[in-house]
Parts: C-alpha cells; structure tokens; sequence
C-alpha cells in the first residue's frame, strides 16, 4: 500500500458490517435501512434497464439527471445553476467527495476540518497531499469553536471541508456557523466543499446549504447522493453542483476516476429527485418516528444520548457502562448483547477524543430499533 | 483544477461523442455498443432490485460476484484464487485502474506505459505522483521494441502498466513478448498492471494473462469488467485481481475512491459470468462478422489498415485523403462525411507520433457499419 494510505484501516462500516453477520448481531452501525426504497424509483431502474439505457452514460452526468438535480436544488436553495456546466453526477457522494479533492486540492494546500469526521475525507485529502488543520466540535451540542477556526485560517488555507447535517453527531450547522464560515471564507478566498447527503433528514429545524449565502455559491461545491433520501444506498448514485470553474476539476478527477456512472441507474435518480413534496415530507415524518423510539430506548437503557437535529444517526455517552473505550464498548455490545454500533474515535485526528462516544444509526424497521433496545435494557 | 491534472482536457471519447450527436454522425468513435445486452443479464438485475438488493455491497464487492470472478478467472487461466482475498469489484475498471495507481505506486516511483494508451492511465498515474516511462509500440503490427523496454528499466522502477487485447490498436501481446516482460520484472522486482478488458474479444489468437505466467501472479494486478464482455458498457461494474499484498493497497484505495458499487447490478453480473461457453463464442463469432464488414469496408474506401486481433477496433492510416494530421481528418469526417473516429494523438506522449491513424470501432450492428462505410466511399 502506498505511503498516502498507509495509516488507514478497513473502513469502520466494512468491520462492523462484517462483525454484525458474524455474530448474528442487530446491526445499527453502518448507515443502511434495512427496508427498500420506493417502488417507483425502482420502476424506473427495471425501464431504463428494459428499454435499453444500458451504455456508458455522458460523462458528467446523462442530461436528464443533470436537469433534475438542478431543479431540485432550485427547490432547494433557489439558486439557478446550469445543469450542463454545473453538474458532474459521480458514482455516489464518496466519488464526488473523492473527486473534489483530487480535481481542486494541490499539494501542500491546507484543509479545515471538522472532527469528528467521515473517514473518507482524510482518505482522500491524503490522497490529495492536503495539510489537514481539524477543528473538534464541542461537545454536548457539537458547536463550532469560531475563534479557533478563524485562527488555523493561513495563507495556505485553501477550502473549509464541512457536512451538515452531520455524520456521526447529528448536529446540523446553525445560520450563525453558517454566517461565520460564509465571512471567514470570503474575506480569506477560501473554498468550501460542502457535504449534505443527509440535507432531507433535517428534524429540529431547516437544512440550509451555505452555497445559498451571499457570496458563497462562486467558492462552494456542493455535494449529495440519492442513497439516504431514497433509501437506496447500493445504488451510488452522487453529484457534486459547482460554478463553471470548480466544475472543471471535479469533472477532470472524475473523468479518470470513474468516466461515468450506472446509466440505468441515473435514469431512475432524475425520475426520484422529482418527486412530489409528499415523498419527502413522509420521508421525514418516518424518520422522525424511528428517532423517538431509538432515543426513548436508549435513554432508557442509560445512555446519555446527545441532541441530534439531523442524519439517521444520534451518538451517546457510553462511559455509564465502565467499558475502557468506545472501541471496547462496542465490542462488547456486539459479543455479549448482540447490537452493532460504531465507536467514533476513528472519526477523529486523535482517537482520544472520541472514546467516550459511540454512534447509532436509526435507518432501521421500528421492529428491529425496538428489539436492540431490548437487548441492551436486559444485557447491558 | 489541480496541477495533477491541468494537462488533460475533456476526454476524447465525450468530445468525439457529443460531436456524434450535435452533428447527427455516425459514431464509430466511443467504444460503446449500439445494441442491447443479453435479456438473461438484464432480467437478473431487474430480479435483483426487485428483490430489494439495493443498499450497500460490502465495500470490495458482494461475495456471489467475488466468487463469480474467481471461478472465471480459474476457467480462462487456471489460477485458483481466493475471492474474498484477492478479488475487489470497482465502479468499472476505470476505477480498477485509479485505485491501483493511488494504492500501489507512490510519487516518484517510475511506471512503464506502452504508446498508444488509454487516456485514463497518464491521468491516473499523474494523481498518484508517478513518472512516466513510455516506450512505443512499432507499427505496422504494434510489437513491443524489447530492447527499448529493458533500457528504461532502472532502480526506481516500480510497474509495467499494460494493456491486451490493446486500445486502441488491436493488438495482442505474443507469447514472446509476454515471457520477455515476465522476466523482466522478475529479474528487476517489476509489478505489472494487466487491463485485460476486451480479453473475450481475441479474433486471431488466444488471449493469455500474464498473471498466468510462472512467478508473474504473485506481482500481477490483473483488471477486467463486464462492459465490453456483455455490451452493457453503462452498467460501470469492474474488478481487479491480485495477491493478497496487493489486493490491499487497491482495496484501501477503493474504499476511499466509491466505497462500494452498485449492489443489484453486482448480482446481476454475478449471473453473467457464470454464462456458458456458448455465449463467449457467440459473442467473438458475432464481433468476428462485425469486424469483416468494417476492415473490407475501410479497405475498399482506401485506408491502409493495420492488423488487429482483438478487441472492438481498428486503426487505420488517413494519410491517403490528404488531411494535415488526425484531429484534422477526424474533423473532416464527422462535419463532410457525417462518421465520427477517435484521432489517436491524445494516446500518445508526443501526439506527433499519432498524427497518422485514427481509430475506428465495430461494435455497432452491421447496418451501421455499413452505412458508414457506404458513407465514406461517397464523400471521402
Ligand atoms: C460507506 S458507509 C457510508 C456512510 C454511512 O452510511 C455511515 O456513516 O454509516
Ligand atoms: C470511457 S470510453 C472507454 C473506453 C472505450 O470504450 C473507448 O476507448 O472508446
């Protein structure tokens, strides 16, 4: 392995995905329902694939997927983008992740960071030979520190790297957050790359992208998927929206990364993104159902849950329980209990940070939800 | 964009391919298939995703297609290898070919590449920091300069980057030439990365992988997909084979790069790999004919064309009809004679040295092939 990745592990979610087969564990670790999506967005998969759009697709996205996630964004945020230069579809949010990094970040530029993060976007901006500066969210509300991001900004700093609402914590970034890092950014021409997959499943209070900010749309890629709106995660289906001049790395990346993406698949992503309000409405309103019941439960077995506005994820303080660790704990809870979670140290520059938190997910049947809540009120 | 790809300009095949459709050509540029994939294929993954195989694969391929692989790959080489070590499945072998380059060579580490290449290779090998070294495959027949090859051998040679059948000049490499690299990397402690994607279309002689050879699998990433076997070229599912050392640097970086590929579409090809023997010889029996009707064809317009035994394309030389270079001929041919070819210039270090051929692909029905031959006798 070469010397960019060789600090990294196999993915947390390969791990306990395979522990949870193994030990015929509940699994609320990896961020996958365990119900399907949509039957007409599945519809439209099994037509594309029946009439024929089964070769590669343009590039950066076939044009009816690039329409429809511009429209969705003008819905969205009320901007207007041009789905023909705007718009690279990309096979999943972690290509256009991985292609943003790789297309815009030179080596030696430096990167914010908030930690915890998703493992993917040290990966990649490694890949990229980025300088990471991490900023940790506090803890119980995951608040951004403005002080000190605005003292790691240099005159290398090239991009802010955010995500929101947030994976693991849940936290969604505030209008304030927002106001900081928009100034912050424009004052120091720094770039944001903005990751929102989980923008649908905003419960506490609306999902705002910062592209929408004044002055910020020029210096943002934005970037989300189908697979968590749409409950279909397998289907990596990504994109990244971003002016004319962002978009021609992001496309470059991706052009050698992948080419392009399922066509058949993207197909049936146009016919899902323009969907009725109703879908998402009743989206959210089942998400919000599964967040009661996994809180109250864990709540009740004794966790001290933090406040989570957004995701399918919410993360509790373990340390009642005497484990060592998160990683400990969350073996422990896999072998003696038989739930899957996620330890969140890996989410952190310094694992130190994170080993008193773990992270359940909520994208599951309330059946299931409801029986690993049992387990843990009467094993743990 | 970033300095790692500030070079590469929109690639050819998306060029070539919306000038197809702006100019109403007939496209015999991008490799993709104007008919449709097998029905048993198709009704496997409509199967899949009705049957709710729709979120995650585990991140380096469903065990069904990790298996499938290693069965075909034991049926064409006689290699027994184990699928869950050395089998990782990648959003087409594009990415096979990034997530080698970013998880197996490091900056500085020199990589041998024959001329003409596919245009992912440099770009890729740019992404991972490489120094190119590129050696010229002679025509009329394309053979490997060995001398030449040995020369540039030194101690900060890390791999041979190569590719058989060839693309895009048809090209296979002989049983010589295969043991001659073989020893070569053995002697000087060589990797080899082997795209062998159009192996099922071998016309003149049998394909063989090098990782076949004594002492090669062991230094072998051996690449493949299903695009160009089962004419589903947008399904995007690819895979690359390697020793356990080896497997891990492209897993790592695959995890990072898309994570997972599309699930249902990994059971459906699955399915296609385990196809009887009768398909594959229906299939070259097919191309066979297909190949025939365009090199007469070329011929009788008045090109010199150059042997290919295998793939999906031809090259030919343009020179006779008086045009500057390719890109110029190519121009000419889509705007006056309503055919589009891909010029070769862009696959070589110096385009000098492609300024003659164009490449030209049969993988369209004979129809097609015909009428753009029938186009090219009037106009040319
Ligand atoms: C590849 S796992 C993707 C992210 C997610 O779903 C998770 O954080 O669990
Ligand atoms: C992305 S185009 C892939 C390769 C191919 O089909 C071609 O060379 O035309």
């Amino acid at each position: 392995v070469t010397k960019r990745l060789e600090k990294f592990k196999t993915t947390i979610f390969t791990q306990m995905s395979s522990l949870a087969i193994k030990h015929g564990a509940i699994n609320l670790g990896q961020g996958f329902p365990n119900f399907d999506g949509p039957d007409f967005v599945k519809e439209a998969a099994i037509q594309a694939i029946r009439d024929g759009k089964n070769q590669y697709a343009r590039g950066y996205g076939v044009p009816n997927l690039n329409s429809a996630v511009a429209e969705r964004f003008k819905k969205d945020t009320g901007l207007v983008v041009d789905p023909e230069k705007e718009v690279t579809v990309t096979s999943g949010c972690t290509e256009a992740i991985a292609a943003t990094m790789l297309g815009l970040i030179n080596p030696g530029d430096e990167v914010i960071l908030f930690a915890p993060f998703y493992d993917s976007y040290e990966a990649t901006l490694s890949m990229a030979g980025a300088k990471i500066k991490c900023i940790t969210l506090r803890p119980p509300d995951f608040s951004i520190p403005i002080d000190e991001l605005k003292s790691v900004v240099s005159k290398n700093t090239r991009a802010i790297l955010m995500n929101t609402p947030h994976n693991p914590t849940g936290k969604m970034f505030t209008q304030e957050e927002l106001n900081a890092i928009a100034s912050l950014c424009i004052e120091n021409d720094l770039l944001v790359f903005s990751d929102e997959v989980y923008d649908k499943l905003a419960f506490e209070m609306d999902h705002i992208s910062i592209a929408s900010l004044p002055g910020m749309y020029e210096r943002t890629v934005t970037m989300n998927s189908l697979g968590k709106t749409f409950s279909l995660t397998g289907w990596k289906i990504g994109w990244a929206i971003a002016p004319p001049h962002l978009t021609w790395g992001v496309r470059q990346a991706h052009s050698f990364l992948t080419f392009a993406t399922s066509t058949p698949m993207q197909f049936a992503a146009a016919t899902a993104l323009r969907a009725p309000d109703s879908y998402y409405e009743e989206l959210r309103r089942d998400y919000m159902a599964k967040k009661n019941i996994l809180v109250e439960g864990l709540n009740s077995v004794g966790f001290t849950v933090f406040p989570s506005s957004g995701t399918y994820f919410v993360v509790v303080d373990h340390t009642t329980f005497g484990l060592e660790n998160d990683v400990a704990f969350c073996e422990y809870l896999i072998k003696e209990v038989g739930v899957v979670a996620i330890p969140t140290s890996v989410f952190y520059l310094n694992p130190e940070e994170g080993k008193n938190l773990v992270r359940f997910t909520f994208c599951k049947d309330e059946e299931t939800l409801k029986s690993a809540v049992e387990r843990m009120k009467q094993k743990l």
